[in-house]
């Protein structure tokens, strides 16, 4: 990797740290996201593997029997253990861990099946306790680090040139599933590790319903075009959203997209330190209501970017979480009117000390030459 | 699409007719998979839904409210609601299904988290009893039907097209990321929704590692490479691998393909109605042994494919199901030799009354010009 390394070894410590003052035993951690954070180990998608620590800090990585060969060489993890797939027993690789003196075991609820933890449960024995673990691991993760800005930056840069790249190309005809390959591809000859998420261009009608899945429908004049895509650098993501037209683009049309920019543009000017995650997504809320679309922004304002696409802090109606420095989320309040068309303009910001500093820079505007 | 649409219908029936055997009074489907083979709905790959079935086949299908539109317009089942996203409470949208008579609910113990389960107990009372429906969701999906195999074929076509365009094109110095680029790009054109698992080539120290993810190693002249990749059409799988080398190759490279290949084809020819899996994959194990390098075959000889691109039957050691007409599988052994290379050969074959259909075609010769 061209920028500084992760140190590994400090996030365990942290971790280990943050299970002592919960009272923990153990640490399982299944999320897929999670153990790539705290391993730096990188599987194809379709495969998992799980992250095990002991209250001492030691940790112990178990990996597809596939998978052991490569985990050996290049994880930093010296113990590092395999399962056997297709198999429903496979956790009975983790036995070795189990002793009698077990007691909380952490792990993510919101991951950890109820099937694996029967499993995990007729090894520990009656004694044992499940912890949610993710409220340590939101916090651990939630604050980056320099080296993880760099990568995140890295990984918005590639999606800015493709998205400067894709808007040059595009013409009406052009489907939006062959946008979505073409943006896929462009990815990774800029060097991502591939898509953050499926990418998908939603246009005229699809864009108001919204689709959320590129089809065959061939790009118009006239309409409203999102492109929502992001790469996966290093293990880190970045997420963008550009809005265009292409020609021709009506009075209506236009307004709607000044409206869903402003908004934009207007929360994107809140994000400072000790802002509640709720008031930036009132600030760009409010800019929308007063242009009378109140109605037609149904979703949050942004969401945190890290390891995961999609992770705290969360900014929407409802949530108290106060930003920080450190903290880098999206602002992307969108517009969807039913006959007319959508828009969404959609950044990555870093919180700095005193503000923000926006992380995508791909042009915004919308009429793009046919 | 082009093909006969698909009786959704008649497979909720079936479940509902098991769940009647199994004493079910409401089904929750949350594996991605499953609910796309009721409902036939496609979600963006970073979305989740829910189907909840009742004892009378009558169902509801919980989508994002962001989804919720495009679920209303183009999916079959008549009642869909909408949870709300990025809340830890999302469950509850499901709550108008909770009566007190609940008893034994169906849920898939392998998809369902201790947190979704822990909020479904709250909503359902004490009496609640989960019941793994797995079973009964793998039975009903073990058999294609003439029109799923329409699909799946068509599936294998597009792998297949992308194939051949791909090894008409590589040389040395390409990139296996570059290589897995091209391919899922090439599959967007072909008509794929994407790609079936993230896509990998693995080349010279890369293949017998094995890397199982692309990296940015060029490929150099006299390596063994392999490709393997599968493309999503109308929902349903293909998965395809072929060994190459760019140009020169060894004895010892050569004999590697051929025994791989000689294994490949011993266990296409075993394929038929009544075999145990574990025999197909004794046969192709036995041609590697009797070669001495039973040692470097470290994997399953097969695994189904469908709407899961890797699904039952699975053809490992200690499986005892038994092979009938309609079941779709890959066929895929393979040898990994530290200092020398890999080689595997994987198709997918479809099993008739006689013995199986082999669905994939692309060449499958070791040496591309260069």
């Amino acid at each position: 990797m061209p920028f500084k390394p992760f140190n590994y070894r400090d996030r365990l410590n942290a971790l280990a740290e943050q299970m002592a003052e919960h009272d923990l035993d153990l640490a399982l951690l299944f999320d897929r996201d999670n153990v790539r954070y705290f391993t730096g180990f990188r599987l194809n998608r379709v495969m998992n593997s799980i992250l095990a620590v002991s209250a001492d800090a030691v940790p112990t990585y178990i990996v597809a029997q596939l998978d052991l060969a490569r985990a050996k060489r290049d994880c930093w993890i010296e113990r590092v253990i395999p399962f056997v797939e297709d198999t429903s027993n496979y956790l009975s690789a983790l036995r070795p861990l189990f002793k009698d003196s077990l007691k909380r075991v952490g792990v993510e609820t919101d991951a950890l099946t109820i099937h694996q933890a029967e499993h995990l449960r007729k090894m520990g024995g009656l004694g044992l306790e499940f912890v949610d673990a993710r409220s340590i691991t939101t916090k651990l993760r939630l604050i980056k680090s320099e080296e993880e800005i760099a990568c995140i930056r890295h990984a918005a840069r590639i999606a800015d040139r493709v998205m400067e790249q894709v808007l040059q190309e595009i013409k009406p005809g052009v489907t939006e599933a062959e946008l979505v390959g073409k943006v896929e591809y462009l990815m990774r000859l800029q060097g991502a590790e591939g898509a953050s998420f499926e990418p998908f261009a939603m246009s005229g009608e699809n864009a108001w319903l919204p689709q959320r899945v590129a089809s065959d429908k061939p790009l118009k004049e006239g309409e409203l075009v999102l492109l929502d895509m992001g790469a996966v650098y290093e293990g880190y993501s970045s997420d963008l959203t550009r809005t265009f037209s292409v020609g021709r683009v009506s009075d209506e049309q236009q307004r709607l997209f000044h409206v869903a920019y402003k908004a934009q543009q207007a929360a994107v000017a809140a994000v400072r330190p000790g802002i509640p995650a709720s008031e930036v997504d009132a600030v760009a809320r409010r800019v929308i209501e007063q242009e009378g679309l109140g109605d037609y922004f149904p979703h949050l304002t942004g969401h945190g970017v890290g390891v995961s696409t999609h992770e705290p802090p969360i900014l929407d109606r409802g949530v108290d979480m106060v930003l920080q420095p450190g903290m880098v989320t999206t602002i992307e309040p969108g517009i969807y009117l039913p006959g007319v068309g959508a828009a969404r303009v959609e950044d990555m910001v870093l919180v700095t000390e005193s503000g923000c500093e926006v992380l995508t820079t791909a042009p915004r505007d919308l009429v793009k030459k046919a």
